[in-house]
């Protein structure tokens, strides 16, 4: 079997991504691509398979196929790259659209002169059952007291589609992230699981931010958890709002603003390295 | 700049390709391209770079570059690989034919019906200066005492134009590859370091082989690597010589066979993943 394929990164976060524009599979057929395609020692090697598919709600539909072959939710960085697809490869004919993602629309603007996109992210969710968390349905969880493995945090939990939990940390290389990663990922408190994400203010409008991700472990980028991590430092009062953060990752570099309420955007670079055929 | 390339493997060893009889690049791009092909999270995702080029004393020549852009000598997957891809590419119209590599010509023997490639590996030398080995020049070094890290281990050192030391184990999972590998492949007496094999013998057919690569640590699939192991087992009378020896690697199975002089041959599959444009 054939099957033409874009790799894409932002970030270092990389997909393989299959246009269904121009092919079409059998539904069961996605697990088995993401599983070959994302094997780097058999297949190419990959975070995992995006679809970027024909969509009735918006220009594109995009979906998400992790590593294992199971279905994700939603991927900061990987949006970018749909939309840069979308844009460059003429599926849609404006740098403003809307593309489907399985956690909802999402407003995608296009810069492409140099590679750069922007990307709407949507209202960050706030109230404890929407991170989801488990206490009082409607109380924001912000600078709360919250121990495990026998430290005592300061959580700031923030929902972007999906659930993160930020810490501020004096010095991001002393932060205990593999120490405490899959402690905070797993605990009870957090019925979906969560992504523990550490924090580092550098001034009002630059942090260094690290992730532990949900079912990845330490990860190079993660651009809903870099929203997160702006929400939160300015829930905590240590950031500007309706302005752009510099954010820092391992990966490399994000641009965050927020208003202090409504929606998060979202920019960076979206990279295409290759275009292919895998054979399967 | 656009870059045409062939992404295989052999025993999950998989490599880069670039067909040098279609395509021609100035030197110093080579370790350019080996490095970012080679990078899985901004490149396509791969042990290193090999290149396919018109050789004068071959049908085909190969050379290796690894994934920090320094140039290799030889690989007994990526060579299963390269007489694959000259058989099917049309590079050559025989089934066997000679391949022209850094360590010395090859004799790849193709039997292309199920993906499954016989080479011919050459002669195993055996002389301590031939390892290189520090000590008497001329002897041969088998079950000769080597103490590690406190360990006492006996060592056989074969090289296959790459160096060898070859250690026989009663159960391979309980072998210290981690905690000796990196002793021994740096250890002083081998002045050129040493790729260290641990082998469990299951019967005079039948062994698991595992390896501490040097300058790569743990790897999937060493070939030069089984031919030393089957070398060193029937030198140590632990094998048959004249039969095929099955090998059982962390990455799949190969056959190798030695008469106790002469060459040394390998067979095993190779397959080839997928073609693209890679964008630098």
């Amino acid at each position: 079997m054939k099957i033409p394929f874009t790799k894409m990164h932002g970030l270092g976060n990389n997909y393989i991504y299959l246009d269904l524009f121009k092919t079409e599979y059998e539904e069961d057929m996605f697990p088995v691509i993401a599983r070959k395609a994302s094997d780097v020692y058999t297949g190419i090697g990959s975070d995992g398979l995006i679809l970027i598919h024909p969509s009735e709600t918006g220009a594109v539909g995009m979906r998400i196929f992790n590593k294992d072959g199971s279905e994700g939710w939603n991927c900061g960085n990987g949006l970018r790259c749909v939309a840069r697809y979308a844009y460059e490869r003429g599926l849609v004919d404006n740098v403003k659209f809307q593309i489907e993602a399985k956690s909802g629309l999402v407003h995608a603007e296009v810069l492409i002169d140099d590679g750069v996109v922007s990307i709407n992210m949507g209202e960050p969710r706030l109230e404890r059952a929407l991170i989801p968390m488990i206490g009082p349905a409607k109380d924001h969880v912000i600078a709360e007291p919250f121990s495990v493995a026998d430290v005592e945090l300061e959580l700031t939990a923030v929902s972007m589609g999906n659930p993160h939990a930020l810490f501020f940390v004096d010095n991001i290389k002393e932060a205990l992230i593999t120490e405490l990663g899959p402690s905070i990922e797993n605990d009870t408190r957090f019925p979906d699981r969560v992504n523990a994400g550490f924090v580092e203010v550098l001034s009002p409008t630059e942090m260094n931010y690290r992730v532990w991700e949900r079912g990845s472990g330490i990860t190079e980028a993660c651009g809903t958890g870099a929203c997160a991590a702006v929400v939160a430092a300015i829930l905590n009062g240590h950031m500007q709002k309706e302005t752009d953060i510099h954010v820092h990752l391992s990966g490399g570099d994000l641009l965050i603003k927020w208003d202090g309420q409504g929606n998060v955007w979202m920019t960076g670079e979206a990279e295409i390295i290759a275009d292919g055929i895998l054979y399967i």
